[in-house]
């Protein structure tokens, strides 16, 4: 990548007369924080040397800034929660880091129309509490609660409850963005239907940050379930784990999470924790969250859970209602990615038609076996995404030089089985080589027209998406 | 508007060339059904005298047309069912009419999946049936039956269950898409996730034709529910009819549907049918539909919100169990449109955020009384969507020179209550002027660049959306 400019002082000037020289910040022990995010690191971008970092608190200080940018045609990085897995925040190139952390506030709980205005550096945390404290629900729940909402829907997040509850597109009602030539522009609203002209908002969503600045969110929120119980379902065979899940669905019940997890890591991650994994039968499981609004409720449709797993020869399915044990159980499952952290490589993300998990799965124990590395596999089986945890070679993982090679074959058997490369993490700055060899030319030229006419000169998140 | 070319017979013979002779049509009698839609004859656009209808089988010959249109600088105009009501697919252009009907193939209806691949010309009718068969729902209903999918998505339609389940575009999984320039996309697919670079999926959704003709359309389906209960509330307050709907929906009660009607218009419309509209009492009515699997289910939810509709003031609310009285009650609501359409000059799609439309209702009564006319309004008030019926003089409406300046007012009032101007019905022709007033110059500017992306020799529906 070429370096187009450094930081000047005259640039630093300018920022500072826009928003005041403590939000401008070039300490390079301060940088450290905000030059990474939490891609594994054997596959996360070298930040560049010569990044300021600025701290703006309105829309209209990030319109000044990304027009001086522009003028200046300086690279501007902007950064949410930097919870990403796909190096989509790290400023590659010297220029601007603008970090939404200041724009934080909850800017109104809309009770009467069940929807929340907020500012884009307010937290996943912050967002769940206010809807929370209103007797309401922001149903997603797409991992790290430090994301923020500017993030979430640029990145347009999933999460385990995708199941139930889809994506953040589903929920974003309108946005404020700042486009990189500096113009606002307010997208959306507090309607529930809306067809005036191109959806642009829909655009914007999950363009990761390459196409403006979002400044504000309108998000839906619902009515909260009152009880869960939460299923561990043990089968010998990951087959009939599999095969349970369409059968599930296919009765009406949606629940809120359906999970597959493998024992071995399960015991490994709660060991971590100094906890017990409650299941000691089985290979694999299911883990599924029955909801409702009174325990009859849930207990009934656990029951109808447990009577179609029956079928596909699950064993005894323990079905948890305390809460602190069902806390347990979802800490020790989120606990695996922190479990693996040390080892990873990689963490992917496919996504296949949800009945061919079965079929992905086997591919992938193939490749597994092709490469003599152990390739644990934890998924949102309800939705089809599974996300491989390729390991280094010190904890049975694959060869550092196999990496490419092993990940190519990943995307390959996904893409025969009419998948995707990214269900949720998106493409950031570490798949755009994988985009470009597994999506077709004709719409990449059609993406790379779009980054233009949003972004003529290529100034923001550049090596995001587009290459 | 200018005429650019006329059909010259060079361009049929290389028509018939493509896809046959039997499918190139210059039968001014047989155009006639072409060349209008469902819009109001006082607003539709005039169609174009020298336009020449092509009845295309595959996405290879809409591509050869579309390559060779665009060689030409000849204008395309893509057609569905002809059931929309802003003039989108009237050829106002001398050009090609390019009608999507030979391709109603159902593709596959994969149960494992729970999705449905069909060409674009498939009719929702023939699209219920399909999930119907398989013991699935396609849970949408917009409006007219003989609507084609392709012109669905094209307009991202609505209709009366969108309170629960939203809009076209939380179906649409997956399309094929062909370009003006000729190239053929496949966007997305079976997966349920997907974020590999911009989402060109969701910005064809609701684009009306301009930006490719979209050939084949993978869709989410569901489960059935089982039963359903019809609830007439009628209230003498239709603010109290008005305040019970945040009630009803904050409780976590989400109906299949939730219509605000008056007792007037319902009456006259029923008569139409010679049937009987079986309230008697009260000005304002909320039509709810409750659904669930078991009767008991049906009644447990049908018994909530009577009593949550009974603090509201509601009079007596009327429960209709029997799937034939039911049925009489939806289609005297349909039958609405078909009582007034000798009169309307123009149905109005404005929406405003749910809470607001007591408001909006209001505003609309001091309108219509400042034109001393008689302004129906028939909505979906559970989505803040509201159609007000603009008649005709002679039936108590507006005068015509009054048309623009009442609607103008309209769309003011709207706007001013957080709205759009078109929530489900899309710009088409005969909105682009309210869409240019009305949106802001920067959103527009970007709108038109996108629509050079795609079509860089405006051949493909001109004059929709963008003006």
């Amino acid at each position: 990548m070429k370096t187009r400019i450094e930081v000047e002082p005259e640039l630093i000037e300018k920022l500072e007369d826009i928003i005041g020289n403590e939000w401008v910040v070039t300490d390079k022990e301060v940088m450290l924080d905000y030059v990474a995010d939490e891609t594994a690191p054997t596959v996360c971008p070298e930040p560049a040397a010569a990044v300021v970092l600025v701290k703006p608190d309105t829309s209209q200080e990030i319109s000044n800034i990304l027009k001086l940018a522009n003028q200046w045609k300086t690279f501007v990085f902007p950064r949410g929660g930097g919870t990403g897995l796909v190096g989509g925040s790290v400023p590659t190139e010297n220029g601007i880091i603008l970090s939404l952390e200041r724009m934080n506030r909850v800017i109104e709980l809309d009770r009467q129309n069940l929807m929340i205005v907020v500012e884009a550096g307010v937290t996943l945390e912050k967002l769940m509490e206010a809807a929370d404290e209103a007797n309401l629900l922001f149903p997603l729940h797409p991992g790290d609660e430090a994301a923020q909402v500017g993030g979430l829907v640029a990145c347009n997040a999933g999460g385990v409850r995708a199941v139930r509850y889809g994506v953040m597109r589903n929920y974003v009602k309108g946005i404020d963005v700042v486009l990189p030539t500096g113009e606002i522009l307010s997208l959306g609203g507090k309607t529930l239907k809306n067809v005036a002209g191109y959806d642009l908002m829909h655009l914007i969503v999950g363009s990761q940050g390459t196409l403006g600045v979002i400044t504000k969110v309108i998000l839906r929120l619902y009515p909260r379930f009152k009880e869960t119980a939460t299923l561990i379902i043990p089968y010998e065979s990951r087959h009939k784990a599999l095969e349970t899940i369409p059968n599930v669905l296919r009765e009406g019940i949606t629940p809120l999470a359906i999970e597959y997890m493998e024992r071995g890591l399960m015991e490994e991650s709660a060991k971590k924790l100094g906890k017990e994994w409650p299941v000691k039968r089985g290979k694999a499981s299911l883990m599924i969250i029955a909801t409702g609004n009174s325990k009859e409720e849930v207990y009934l449709e656990a029951d109808r859970i447990d009577k179609i797993a029956e079928q596909y020869d699950a064993i005894d399915t323990l079905v948890v209602e305390n809460r602190r044990k069902q806390n347990d159980i979802l800490s020790i499952r989120s606990n695996i990615y922190l479990t693996l952290k040390p080892y990873i490589m990689d963490v992917l993300d496919v996504a296949v038609p949800p009945a061919n998990m079965e079929k992905l799965m086997d591919e992938l124990d193939e490749i597994a076996a092709r490469y003599g590395m152990y390739l644990p596999m934890v998924g949102h089986a309800g939705d089809g995404n599974l996300h491989p945890h390729v390991l280094m070679k010190k904890a049975g993982g694959a060869k550092e030089e196999d990496l490419e090679k092993v990940k190519r074959e990943i995307y390959s058997a996904t893409l025969s089985l009419g998948g995707t490369i990214t269900a949720e993490h998106g493409i950031g700055k570490i798949r755009t080589k994988s985009l470009n060899d597994f999506l077709d030319k004709k719409t990449i030229g059609i993406m790379k027209k779009i980054k233009r006419v949003f972004d003529p000169n290529n100034i923001l998140n550049p090596g995001t998406i587009i290459s």
